[in-house]
């Protein structure tokens, strides 16, 4: 995992002084700016030079086939990919007929810089054509967290040496050209210029593209409208083709003179809705937006960010990187669940086209735990889009012999498009992920009304699902075969302990639930004979153990297996996956991503002290992180075993994913659940919170290297502030009703803006080694949270 | 299993009376002729209407892309399948100008007929053109067995009234036009018209195409010559064109007149010979053919066939029908293997493109101990072909991160072609299918030249595969984890007993071998302390049992799966593969094809006599045989544990496969394993033969159907006779020197035409009792043997 950092430290921002032409992909996805429904990736307002251009709406995907060397039953045949829709983003500048293009002439100065308490990317510049004509240009660019379908750009070019005649053309561009994949040529081909055009026009300052989908049928409208501000003197036209509208403003700039073009861009899209109501649903955005105006735009953006942050902000004190990581990550998480409304968030939200743009567990098991408590709507958003795809998951369920709901491994309209069932479909924890989700939201909350109707159902289908999956052997237990968990190097393996345990939450909860609304419940079919059955099931759950060596086996037979040969396995090897065969990985005890040991954190009432250490310890030493899914859930564990400095150093990891492009791979999106799971590291694995029964419970740790933690938390419409230095923590409850929470199991209760303080545990260094395979140890974070190394605080301009 | 015979009964021969249209395709395979090397599809002379119409020629292959929806490191991405090469086999006749075309007009009478001790497709039918003129046609096709790039055909056709005017086109066609397949789009379009023409020539009575395959790049020449004998007045031409050869020869006919054509049609093929090399081979091996005549192939080819039946019959009293499976079995057999030189044996022999044409376990497994004991020369050949792929082999472990070689689950050229690996490249039992037979051809025949060479080293090779999958566990057992067995309703288990036993033989014989061999294996690099890690590995290899239920389970934990739900699963949803997922399957018990009953055959050492009854009771109530490979061994082991008629009716299954189609696809070609399955039947299961040691061992059971077995069989340059009634079981030595052999434990000494006779034991009817899942038993034999049930004797021909 290679760490280097070219963005500058600040607690609330990122910038980057300079351009770094190669990391301009990487770039895009740290600064891409999404609510949620739209996604604009970092590209240059220019258009060019770019890494990967990219423009995304939630839900808009083209259908794509997925082929098989050999098939199978219920194989998915058609898979959804995210398409780069309408490019809106785009101003090209020329300058006396010259284009603006960084790659020419002389870069004076460029930065880039995005505030998280104002959700704006702004940019700066000063650049010499190679006439010899310099301007400078600014622009900041914004998608709205209020409007959900408005993006805005205020581009200003100033003339430093003039007169210069200045060109702004301001387009939307459909049916872009992409950097070549290197995929299925197949797929390529269906995703190469996937928007149908269906009705275009341009008048005054306005534009708007009407397109549909080839495959997948859905009519996608985009608009943009636009004020101008400068000399006196300017010609404006407006202009259109199928696939591509254009605004142009020419004019002389003297010296010191400036042209200033606002623009507002408006997106809409239905499966099913006509497109004059499609196209009129974008020209009502866009007029709303030019009456809120640029200034307006951005107040509502700093207000809305504001309230984000009173309630849901993690501070730091005493390493002010990671200070930085935690805030860009809770800022990307608002940015993907804002404004998703009964749509997924993707694994990489809006930022890139990375895995396809499939939504998976990460969502519920990663991002919803942290927007629960930061903004539970968007939880509610989520959920509901997931209620909405119960039919397409009853059909799943029967297609494969089973009761009740399958939900998708990943998906983006709700469809299973996973292609490798033994890493896909096999992976059925998804079901209890979701349930899970829904009893966290419902009692994090109060929201009876969503638990009686979408949630209650949700659990009622999932816990019929695993009702139908599992069997009682003939000692009467309850066992649950030939599963995946979420560790993906093993698979189709018997009592995959996660899995089973995640299950008897979901089946008791299930059970419960009918119970309080039994109303609802019967409405659904549920009697008390079936309620029974689930709570059975769920008494009986087969929890494999291996007593010889006392351990847990992430699933049957595992601590049989032989070890994976890590002394021989060198660190070009890694990730495994791309350079050992599945048999291989599946049959040895090697484990890509925490499995056990998230089973422990989610299911921690099912272990003892000691088995927690113990597995801890045992799994430490075979899990390698080649996913971006474990290092959160390590520092969780870590912690709660003792091991501070290591929770510290796996939360850095996770919070430092994108920022330090630890997978390489930054480029194709943000990693989100990584992002989210930093959020988690420090307020569960630090500040100890577990969230399993009606009151929250806190163990706050911290580690030699921080010298404070503070968090807040919104939990039933109150706000919770939670801080932790080395002597104390002290609870304060800044809004809202009395309530009662745990303080290591003693109960405090709190009341409005009387805070409570009570020594923090210093633990005892534990007995137990914790090792991790050989090169796999993550970077120590002791040594670098005083003088970060490989940070570069100001990169010159030239 | 929809059962119709549309054959006649005759112990030594099958014939068609009529013509069944929809039919062909399945006639098309039954009558089919090879040598191993080429292979004819019974397509009619005349060429359509054709079923499927089938030239084959063993190793000649195209490649294909091979999809994934999902990739993986160590997924093949290419594959081979068998391709229809240039079709020899057409002569065209008109009369009046009017194409004798058997869909119109009327057709008198018509009947195919194949005698399996002349190795002649004869062909006689009698047919009113639709202007009212009647001819009689005949024609004798073989496809020699000792000249192997030959096939001739001997056509002749007489004028019933006359005078009328005959033309015959006697040609060679490259790139049929073939049925559409319903496969992958780009595979299809990969294997139409796969031959490019590299040369083209007609002159007098021959013509010669050659033509190169696009991908693979294999040179493949077709040529023929004719020999006519008529009236006195005649013309002939020869033309060509890139992918035809044509000689034409037309006459008058007068009533009671006769034309006849013979045509020598020969194949050659090379990766690697020059265009003049491999044309000059096709047309030396016509000048050949033209010398021997068409009496003098005939002649060596009842001479080859009577030297094949003296020493591999097997005879039937009581049970024609039976009678004559079983020696269109061996027949079918010998055909496949005759000639095979260094080339695979594949699934459907070259009978169809089934399969791909790939040679799968199937060969080294169920036609290999046929021939061991019929045609030892052939076991030498395919096993000098797996010896010549070990480079591919090794090549293919080292990429998997295996030592010595892993051999492909399918393949024609020797690279894996299997697209799914968990029933594929999982398999690893291959490598120990290979080694057994390597095994038994060195004992049967004492070939120590070949053991100490080509055997040794793929003994070698084989074991160390084994030593590197496998490893030792905490409690010092040696475990193979991660593999498919035999079964394809399940995957990827631990301990799979089937292979863990084979992978035992594999290892010890390997040592034993390097032992004996000490000079040769040490040139392969094996020294004493690699022979004593493979006999302490097969020492210490782990074999599952279940203490609970007293039963072994056919991997870790199958006995604990959950049972499926034979109940609730109708007619129609077999075979389950194409109505349930294979998560499904995979987690349940249900067994596809014989596993743990194999294991048992080829291992009973290492089961006890109780074992075996309580397993196969338990089994039996858990195999569905949705494969074809299932029946032969299922019925072994019923005999072995005393259910005589058990056995019987599994008997008849797999030799009924393709005379009744009773799997539906023997349209794509035989079924080569149960037709061999259905000789290991009577042989191993009624003969009760195991030839695991230096000595043949017997028990002989007879059911009460039968009155009389009786079969041949070459041991070591001897040739043994066995003869069982329900009174004694005779065993005479017809030729060499004298041996022993056991029946019953009991040794035997036998010296030349001595027959030495012993009681035939009555089995005491077992206690467990034998249950199939509903629906899935087999037909009853006993009550069929007497007047067979479905048969029709004579198709009436209008």
């Amino acid at each position: 995992m290679a760490a280097t950092n070219v963005f500058t430290i600040d607690p609330w921002g990122v910038a980057e002084h300079g351009l770094d032409i190669p990391g301009l992909a990487r770039a895009e996805s740290v600064f891409a700016l999404s609510n949620g429904h739209v996604g604009l990736r970092a590209n240059l307002d220019e258009g060019e030079p770019h890494g990967l251009p990219g423009t995304y709406l939630n839900g808009v995907y083209e259908l794509r086939p997925l082929p098989y060397a050999e098939g199978g039953y219920g194989f998915p045949e058609s898979g959804q990919s995210v398409i780069n829709v309408t490019n809106g983003k785009i101003i090209r500048l020329l300058v006396d007929d010259e284009p603006f293009d960084l790659r020419y002439g002389k870069l004076l100065s460029h930065q880039r810089q995005l505030d998280f308490r104002e959700g704006v990317l702004r940019r700066e510049a000063e650049w010499t054509s190679p006439a010899g004509r310099t301007v400078r240009v600014t622009s900041s660019r914004l998608v709205s967290l209020t409007q959900r379908a408005i993006a805005a750009i205020d581009y200003q070019v100033t003339a430093v040496d003039g007169p210069v005649r200045i060109v702004l053309q301001s387009e939307l561009v459909a049916n872009e050209q992409l950097p070549e994949s290197t995929g299925d040529p197949r797929a390529a081909a269906a995703l190469e210029a996937p928007l149908l055009s269906e009705a275009a026009h341009a008048d005054g300052t306005k534009a708007v593209l009407v397109h549909r989908t080839r495959f997948s049928g859905l009519r996608v409208a985009a608009g943009m409208d636009h004020l101008v501000e400068g000399p006196e003197h300017f010609d404006a036209t407006a202009e259109y083709t199928e696939n591509q509208g254009r605004f142009s403003v020419t004019t002389v700039l003297k010296a010191g003179e400036r042209l200033r073009l606002v623009k507002f861009i408006a997106y809409g899209w239905s499966a099913t809705r006509s497109l004059p109501a499609v196209r009129d649903q974008v020209e009502a955005a866009l007029t709303a937006a030019r009456f809120t105006g640029w200034d307006g735009l951005f107040a509502e953006q700093q207000q809305f960010l504001k309230k984000f942050w009173d309630t849901s902000d993690i501070q730091l004190d005493g390493d002010v990187e990671l200070q930085q990581a935690v805030r860009f990550a809770l800022f990307h998480v608002l940015q993907a669940g804002a404004r998703s409304e009964e749509r997924a968030i993707p694994a990489k939200g809006l930022t890139g086209p990375g895995y396809d743009g499939h939504s998976f567990w990460d969502t519920e098991t990663f991002v919803l735990p942290v927007l629960t408590y930061a903004m539970p709507s968007a939880v509610k958003q989520v959920l509901t889009w997931r209620h909405a795809t119960l039919p397409l998951a009853r059909e799943r369920a029967a297609q494969l012999g089973l009761a009740g709901a399958l939900f998708p491994w990943r998906t983006i309209h709700g469809e299973e498009c996973s292609g490798y069932w033994p890493a896909g479909t096999a992976a059925f924890h998804i079901g209890a992920d979701i349930a899970v989700a829904v009893a966290r939201y419902c009692r994090a909350t109060g929201d009876t009304e969503f638990e009686k109707t979408l949630g209650l159902e949700l659990l009622v289908e999932t816990a019929r699902m695993w009702r139908s999956l599992g069997h009682h052997d003939s000692e009467g237990r309850f066992r649950i075969e030939g599963v995946t968990g979420p560790d993906e190097y093993s698979a189709i393996a018997d009592n995959n302990v996660f899995t089973n345990l995640m299950a008897q939450t979901n089946l008791r909860v299930a059970a419960e639930t009918a119970t309080r609304h039994m109303h609802e419940a019967s409405a659904l079919g549920v009697d008390t004979e079936e309620a029974a059955t689930w709570r059975d099931a769920a008494a009986a759950m087969y929890i494999p153990y291996d007593e010889k060596i006392g351990i847990h086996p992430q699933a049957d037979g595992f601590t049989d297996h032989q070890f994976w040969d890590f002394e021989n396995t060198p660190p070009e090897k890694y990730p495994l996956l791309l350079h050992y065969p599945y048999f291989d990985l599946y049959r040895k005890q090697v484990v890509k991503q925490a499995d056990l040991v998230l089973a422990m954190q989610v299911r921690g009432d099912a272990f003892t002290e000691e088995q927690k250490a113990r597995n801890f310890a045992y799994y430490e030493r075979l899990t390698v992180r080649d996913s971006s899914l474990s290092a959160c859930t390590q520092a969780v564990i870590a912690a709660e075993v003792g091991h501070l400095d290591l929770a510290y150093d796996y939360t850095a990891e996770a919070a430092l994913m994108d920022l330090h492009d630890l997978g390489g791979n930054t480029k194709d999106g943000l990693h989100m659940a990584s992002l989210a799971g930093a959020c988690i590291a420090l307020v569960a694995g630090l500040g100890g919170l577990r969230d399993r029964d009606e009151e929250l419970s806190f163990r706050p740790r911290l580690p030699a290297g921080l010298r404070r933690l503070a968090f807040a938390m919104v939990v039933r419409d109150r706000l919770l502030h939670v801080e932790i230095t080395h002597q104390r923590t002290t609870y304060t409850l800044r809004r809202g009703a009395p309530m009662t929470l745990l303080h290591e199991g003693e109960q405090l209760k709190l009341e409005h803006s009387r805070p409570v303080s009570r020594p923090t545990t210093v633990p005892v260094t534990p007995s137990e080694l914790c090792i991790q395979p050989p090169g796999r140890e993550p970077a120590r974070r002791q040594a670098q949270a005083g003088l970060p190394i490989g940070v570069v605080e100001h990169l010159p301009a030239e």
